[in-house]
C-alpha cells in the first residue's frame, strides 16, 4: 500500500472515529481510533504537509453525501445538540421526545438508537441483568416500533429502501434481536458496502453468523461485490472480517498469515490485531507465541481490559 | 436585542454546545444546547438565508484562538480520538495514560480531567457513595498531581500563567475541592472573562459561594470588566448569573423583574429560566404561579427530571 493510500487510510479512520462517536456507537468508535493510531507514525515533515493540506481543503469524505439532507440536518441542529446532551446523562426516552419530529437521517437514526436502549435498559431492569432470572425471557419492548418506523421510512425514500449505512445497520440490529438472522445479515451487508468503516456494523455480523460455513458465504458476497474488489480501503476492512471470522471459528484459511502480515505492515501497532493473532495462536495450542503477544501489547496499553480474560487463562494454563 | 446579536448568540450557543460536549462537561453542554432551543426560533426564509451564509463562511468564534496551538492539537489528534473514546466508556485512567505526553491545552485538559474524574471514583467507591458512612471524610487523591501540573504548565506558558478557559476551570474546580474558595473564584472569574458561554463554570463559581455578599462582589467584578460592559453577548451571561444568585440566596434586586423579562424576550422557551422564575415565586411563597410555570414547562419537556423535586413539594404543600 502506498503513502497517498495510506493518507487515505488515515483519514478514513479520523472520520469513523468522529462520526461513530458523535452517533453514539462506542464500540465503533473506539476500534477507529485504535486503528488509527495502530498506524505507522508520520514523521515530522510528514505532519506538516498534511496540516498544511488540511488547511486549504477538507479531506476526501466516505460517507454519502446528499446536499438535500444537509439542509435538512440544519434546520435540525439545535434539538440534535439537545438530544446529544440528554444521550450522554442516558435519558434516552427525551432524547427520543426531542427528536420526535426530525427526518434527516441522522435525527432519524438518534431517535431510533436512543429507543432501542431505552428498551434495553427496560430489559435489563426488568430481567434482573445479565444472568439474571428472566435474563432471555423477556423481549426489548421498542423493537416493533423502530422496525415500523424504519420501514416507512425506507418506503418513503427517493429509491422506495433505506440507504442510509446506519439506518441500514439499525435496521439489522433490530432484525437480530427479532431472531430474524436472514434479514439482519442482509442489513448489515447493505449497510457495508456503503460504509465500510464501521467496526460496529462488522461485529455485529459476526455475531450474528451461526456456523464457518454462513461466514463463507457472506465472505463470498464482499469478495464479488465491484466495491471492494476495486477500493483497496475497502479490501483493508474485508481482510480484517476474514481475519476475524478465522479466528473465531478455529479455521486456518491458507492465507491466514499472509493476511495477518499485510495487515500489520499496515498497522504495525494495532492491539485489535495483534489479539487476533494472539488468539489464533492460542486456537492452535501455541500458549508461549500468544503469550508474548499479549506481553507485548500489555506493554504498550498497560490499562487495558478488552480480551484479558483469555490472557489470564493463558497464564493459568502455562503455569 | 437586534436580529443580528440574536444570531451570535445562536452562533455562541451551538459553538458552545459542541465545544462542551467534547470535553465531556455535560451539564454545561445541556444548558447551552437548551438555552439555543429556547430562543425565538428562525422563521423559514431565515433559516434558508442562515444556512447559505453558513456554507460560505464559518461562524465568528468565541474561543480563543492560536495559531500555534492548532498545528499542536493536529499532531495529537489520533490521541485525542482515541481517548475520547476512552472516556464513553469511563476508562479514565486509561484516558489519562493515552495522554500522558499531550501537551496541547485541550490534550492536557481531557487528560487532568480524566484523572480528576478517575480520583472522584475512587473516592466514590470508597466511601460507599453520597450518604455512605465514610462520605466526607476522604479526599480525591488525585487533587495535588492536577493542581501541581496545571501550576507548571501555565509557569510555562507565554505570559507565566494559565490562559486557556478550561484549564482555569478545571484548576478552579480542583481549588474547591481542596477548600481553598478564594483561589476556586479567582480560577472561575478568569475562566469566564475568556469564555463566558461555559455555564459549568458558572454553576460551580455559585455553588462556591458562602453568602449573598460574596456574590454581590464578585457580580461588581464582572460589571465592572470592560467585555461584560461592552459585549451584549456577555452581558446576557452575567444576567443569568444575576438572576440565578437572586435565586439562590432568597434575595430580590430592585431590577429582578427587569433582568428577568429581558432574558425571557430573547429566550421565551428557555425551560431553565422559567425555572428561576418558578423558584422565586416558590421562594416568595407563591405557589399558584410557581406551579402554573411548572405546569407549562413540563407539557414542553414532560420527561423533565431537574428541579422536579421542587415541584413536587409545592404540589404537597397546595394540597
Amino acid at each position: 500500500m502506498d503513502f497517498d493510500q495510506q493518507l487515505q487510510l488515515r483519514f478514513a479512520l479520523i472520520e469513523s472515529s468522529k462520526v461513530l462517536q458523535s452517533l453514539h456507537l462506542y464500540h465503533g468508535a473506539k476500534w477507529s481510533s485504535e486503528a488509527l493510531n495502530g498506524l505507522c507514525p508520520l514523521t515530522n515533515e510528514q505532519k506538516v504537509a498534511v496540516f498544511q493540506q488540511s488547511q486549504q481543503r477538507p479531506p476526501f469524505s466516505f460517507l454519502p453525501q446528499h446536499s438535500q439532507e444537509e439542509f435538512l440536518e440544519f434546520t435540525e441542529q439545535d434539538k440534535l445538540l439537545m438530544a446529544a446532551s440528554y444521550f450522554s446523562f442516558k435519558e434516552f426516552d427525551r432524547c427520543a421526545h426531542v427528536l420526535k419530529d426530525c427526518t434527516s437521517p441522522r435525527g432519524l437514526f438518534l431517535k431510533l438508537y436512543a429507543l432501542y436502549l431505552s428498551g434495553e435498559k427496560t430489559k435489563y431492569d426488568e430481567t434482573g441483568g445479565v444472568l439474571g432470572q428472566q435474563d432471555g425471557k423477556v423481549q426489548n419492548q421498542k423493537l416493533t416500533e423502530i422496525s415500523k418506523e424504519l420501514e416507512n421510512y425506507g418506503k418513503q425514500s427517493t429509491r422506495g429502501q433505506l440507504e442510509d449505512p446506519f439506518l441500514l445497520f439499525l435496521n439489522g440490529l433490530v432484525a437480530a434481536k427479532l431472531k430474524d438472522n436472514a434479514a439482519a445479515q442482509e442489513c448489515f451487508y447493505k449497510s457495508l458496502t456503503i460504509y465500510p468503516f464501521n467496526w460496529s456494523c462488522w461485529s455485529e455480523l459476526i455475531a450474528n453468523l451461526a456456523s464457518f460455513g454462513e461466514a463463507l458465504n457472506v465472505l463470498n458476497k464482499f469478495s464479488k461485490n465491484a466495491k471492494f474488489m476495486n477500493n483497496r480501503l475497502y479490501h483493508v476492512m474485508l481482510r480484517f472480517f476474514k481475519i476475524t471470522i478465522s479466528q473465531e471459528f478455529f479455521q486456518q484459511f491458507n492465507e491466514l498469515y499472509e493476511d495477518l502480515s499485510y495487515l500489520l505492515d499496515i498497522f504495525p501497532k494495532f492491539s485489535y490485531l495483534k489479539i487476533q493473532k494472539a488468539l489464533i495462536s492460542y486456537n492452535a495450542l501455541d500458549y508461549v507465541a500468544a503469550e508474548n503477544i499479549f506481553d507485548d501489547v500489555l506493554e504498550n496499553d498497560p490499562l487495558r481490559l478488552d480480551d484479558m480474560d483469555t490472557y489470564s487463562n493463558i497464564l493459568y494454563v502455562m503455569e
